[in-house]
């Protein structure tokens, strides 16, 4: 065994190839049975196990600095870097996240999640050692998924004009997490055809140097090219060509199912657990019965099967009403908002963390023009992913403040269907959808069909003292929490605001008139959020408190849900009982 | 004459070459008048006469429809397309915006101000086309400054992939705002050098075909290139040569300079109003100096000469201490945060609405890091920039909600000084100062030279009853209030929180004591912003109420800015007597 044995990069630095080869299967194997236990990413850390192995080979980290794109491939990364028992004692898997991570090494440089932010990473990390006169080299290792988005490209153009020692593995495996799309790969695939010497190169275009690797998954050949670029004086591209998910056998023949997988039998490939989302159940069945109807209908996505897990078959039903756009969210949301002013009917969807990425856009591109496009916020929840870089409780704050943009969150699947169909029938809004995470299993009232009046809010259960307005996923909550306060005798009413762009003045000042006490909850944090305009709206009226129930603005690492709701007393008993001192004062 | 005749395209469509040429005259004598009496963008829309002459003659607007990025240089599209009073006869001279805007004319199809997505919206009207099954030819009419942008390589690497019409023209006079930075524009000059033949082309790169024409200013031979791309199947680059300013001396000369101009005397050139900014000023004195003291410091901007208007000779003192990306916010702030990580003290400074661009990059690649850069918004007001595209009063929302971001709204100048001079002393926090506009023309108190103690707000003058909370520049107007309601007896608390991303909640409980009223004053918007956060603290105290003053969320175009303070009562006057009836009740 060779992996057990190492500590740091130096320990292979005297390999042989014969070593390096074992050492690569012995990585392999260990990321095997931990992905078959753990789950993870897996196809883009097996097809980079010899880039990794190669680059720690021939460069010194963490005096020369590696930046990983999107960091989910940082596994053979880590495994040479001091971290190795999280990858072969199953009691320590969880003891490292699945990005790099500063805080667990000195060969980690920044929490990375987002793609393509890699080589502008890299381009700061290489001036400050200019400005510093030091001599180090640096390293960006980006996926050629990673390529389509505006900020790796914008990175390599500020590059490609620098006068120093910048250099960017482009780790190309013919695949983004489903098939790339977009020219760039058109050219890519010329440049694997003619072993990098087609003249459409990108690179090239961008000011850089280039050479090619056609084997990324030969360490020899990998160490040969990197040890002729080390210590370069302009910036470089080594454009290596490697297999996705190389080492095993099911994520070699379907590349897309493996880029992420939850526990799996090692022989046959079959996920553990499998379970479905009712409402990405429900998204596909909207989408492809829409599409159906009307001709002028879209789904656009950038690179996430659409957020809800579009699968090939049902891609391929869709055909040119199917719009990958590559990850690339800022011409996803300014298409859309291109085809709503040609008189297509756009969906764009994508998760609530990457949507973060374009906000300039929603607000310029779609909102300033009012065009009637749709987005589709997935995983907007405290209850999805929990990864600092995916963190799914940002999105009211940045999006439910852009005038114009409607914004809504229903709160059961039937409300979930009856605002998608509403949403792609009118023309009238941009409208953002929360797609429910959790919420009520049934919905408590008869939903809607029309939201064209805008901002009127749902009364739920009707009541006196205290209201509590539940938004989108916490809807259900605010019943539970009216349930528990029945128990102490207190008949609560229970709003569904649907809306959260806006106030339903109306029903607002109605409740004045009942009530004593105004509870807000929201998935999603306090500050800049739903219930903070609740409490300035109710600001000046005496006798009147509001109570705003979320998260406090911090950013979490791989927290347990459960844990941090109670924390910020998320529940529905918390709530009753702080209820009763509020009524009680 | 033929220019006051010209209703419609079709008007233009008979001329003869002698006519266009006459035509082109017309147009530049009308545009000069006008700006040296109006002011507005000047270089853009001198370079862009001939082709748009061209594209008019060519094309069939608006059934074929044209994208200008920026919008910027349409004034000669506005002038072909029903408008040309607006150019002709002073008097209507404000009768359209300065951006192209659907509201004016259906030969306009989006509201832009922002750069690179012209070719992001068009792929978006081509794909509208054709699901619909529309013939017509949709055009992106871009400038080499724009193309540095994220989206605009996003959108070039979607429209690759597209089966179908688009034509992208892509105007390069060599100039941004400023010189340009980047390796592509070292490849673009090979393409004018070879006249279009050189092999590193980023375009065919991206997937597009590909043409050049060597004078893009000779209406001849765009009219034959635009008639060969007409109706093309596939999408193809027409690349022309401009030149800049074409036609004026003194803009041919300084093309810099006259990118943008206020009104000015024909003959020499010589503007008729200057006025500087002390602000912008004390920012340029700061930059210089910090960078003679420490060799680590960097000023980043993203095509705008960072925001305060760094002179070329400022920029050539400041050597390899001042980075321009290009407009690319984006690589702006991820490079920020790589130099931070990397020892450096990096500054990036831009207008605020170019800041919305980059929400993602900055809550993911520094602030989730918290990598100390600091992030200067140049224009954060509502008494700024007034064009809808162009708003600075959103961005308290935005970033103040982003978690471990310190966002600091200093009140005077003194304070401004001192906030930038500990923001790039300290290397604990990720910093985002808003540059004053208006504020205290002195500070009533003595600053701070240390901000680490955070949320900590400084209390201008004790009262009791009411305390007013000013921030940043509505500082001063809580300050004129509680003059206002000193008239009235009343003594009021002044508080300037300097700090909007956190609350000072030992001085907010300790203001319980003697106040019954709180009222927050800020320059942006309401919503989301910095006055909730207090209504929401607040909201369970009885007795105290919360009054919030900012503007409503909406968009507004040319606006009056007195008369839009007015509407939302951020006048002293209105504010004390908003305050007498509140104390009353």
């Amino acid at each position: 065994m060779y992996l057990e044995k190492i500590t740091s990069p130096a320990d292979i630095k005297g390999y042989d190839a014969a070593e390096r080869k074992a050492l690569a299967q012995e990585m392999r194997d260990a990321m095997l049975k931990r992905a078959s236990i753990h789950g993870g990413h897996f196809g883009p850390d097996f097809g980079a196990v010899e880039a990794i192995i190669a680059l720690h080979t021939v460069f010194d980290s963490p005096k020369d600095k590696i930046v990983y794109d999107v960091s989910h491939q940082s596994y053979p990364h880590k495994m040479l870097t001091g971290r190795v028992e999280a990858y072969i004692v199953e009691s320590q898997y969880d003891e490292v996240s699945g990005y790099t991570n500063p805080k667990e090494s000195p060969h980690d440089f920044f929490n990375v999640g987002h793609t393509s932010t890699s080589i502008s990473l890299a381009t700061g990390l290489a001036k400050a050692r200019d400005l510093a006169g030091r001599k180090e080299n640096i390293i960006a290792f980006i996926g050629d998924g990673s390529m389509s988005g505006g900020e790796a490209l914008e990175g390599l153009n500020t590059a490609g004009a620098m006068n120093s020692n910048l250099i960017v593995v482009f780790n190309d495996n013919d695949q983004s997490i489903a098939e790339n799309h977009g020219g760039m790969y058109r050219a890519f695939k010329e440049l694997r055809e003619t072993n990098g010497t087609s003249p459409n190169n990108l690179f090239r275009a961008m000011g850089l140097g280039y050479r090619y690797v056609a084997d990324g998954n030969d360490a020899e050949a990998l160490i040969a090219a990197f040890s002729e670029v080390k210590d370069t004086e302009k910036p470089v591209v080594v454009h290596i060509a490697t297999q996705k998910g190389k080492g095993y056998k099911f994520a070699e023949e379907n590349r897309e199912a493996w880029h992420y997988c939850g526990p799996f039998d090692i022989a046959t490939g079959k996920a553990k657990h499998t379970g479905s989302d009712p409402y990405a159940k429900a998204s596909v069945e909207f989408v492809l019965k829409t599409a159906k109807e009307n001709p002028n209908f879209v789904y656009l996505t950038a690179g996430t099967m659409g957020g809800i897990g579009l699968s090939p078959s049902k891609r391929a039903e869709l055909g040119s009403q199917y719009v990958d756009v590559g990850i690339a969210e800022e011409q996803a949301v300014a298409m859309a908002s291109g085809l709503a002013k040609g008189g297509a009917r756009p969906i764009f969807g994508t998760y609530s963390t990457f949507f973060q990425r374009v906000y300039d856009q929603v607000a310029q591109d779609v909102a300033v023009n009012n065009n009637p496009a749709v987005f589709l916020l997935v995983g907007a929840s405290m209850f999805y992913m929990n990864d600092v870089t995916h963190l799914g409780f940002f999105d009211i704050a940045i999006f439910a403040n852009i005038p114009n943009l409607v914004f809504l969150a229903p709160a059961s699947l039937a409300e979930y269907k009856a605002v998608l169909a509403w949403s792609v029938a009118q023309t009238a809004h941009p409208v953002m959808i929360r797609m429910p995470v959790g919420g009520y299993e049934e919905s408590p009232y008869a939903v809607r069909t029309d939201y064209s009046d805008l901002n009127k809010y749902e009364v739920v259960t009707e009541g006196a003292d205290v209201a509590i307005i539940g938004a989108g996923n916490f809807a259900s909550l605010a019943s539970e929490s009216a349930a528990e306060l029945a128990k102490e005798g207190i008949r609560a009413t229970v709003v569904n605001p649907i809306f959260l762009s806006g106030l339903d003045t109306a029903l607002l000042d109605a409740l004045k008139e009942k009530h004593r006490l105004i509870l807000t909850l929201e998935d999603g944090i306090i500050e800049g959020g739903f219930g903070q305009k609740i409490a300035s709206y109710y600001g000046t009226d005496e006798g009147l408190r509001v109570r705003n129930y979320g998260l406090s603005k911090e950013f979490h690492d791989r927290y347990d849900a459960a844990e941090l709701a109670r924390e910020h007393h998320l529940t529905a008993e918390q709530i009753a009982a702080d209820t009763l001192i509020l009524l009680k004062k």
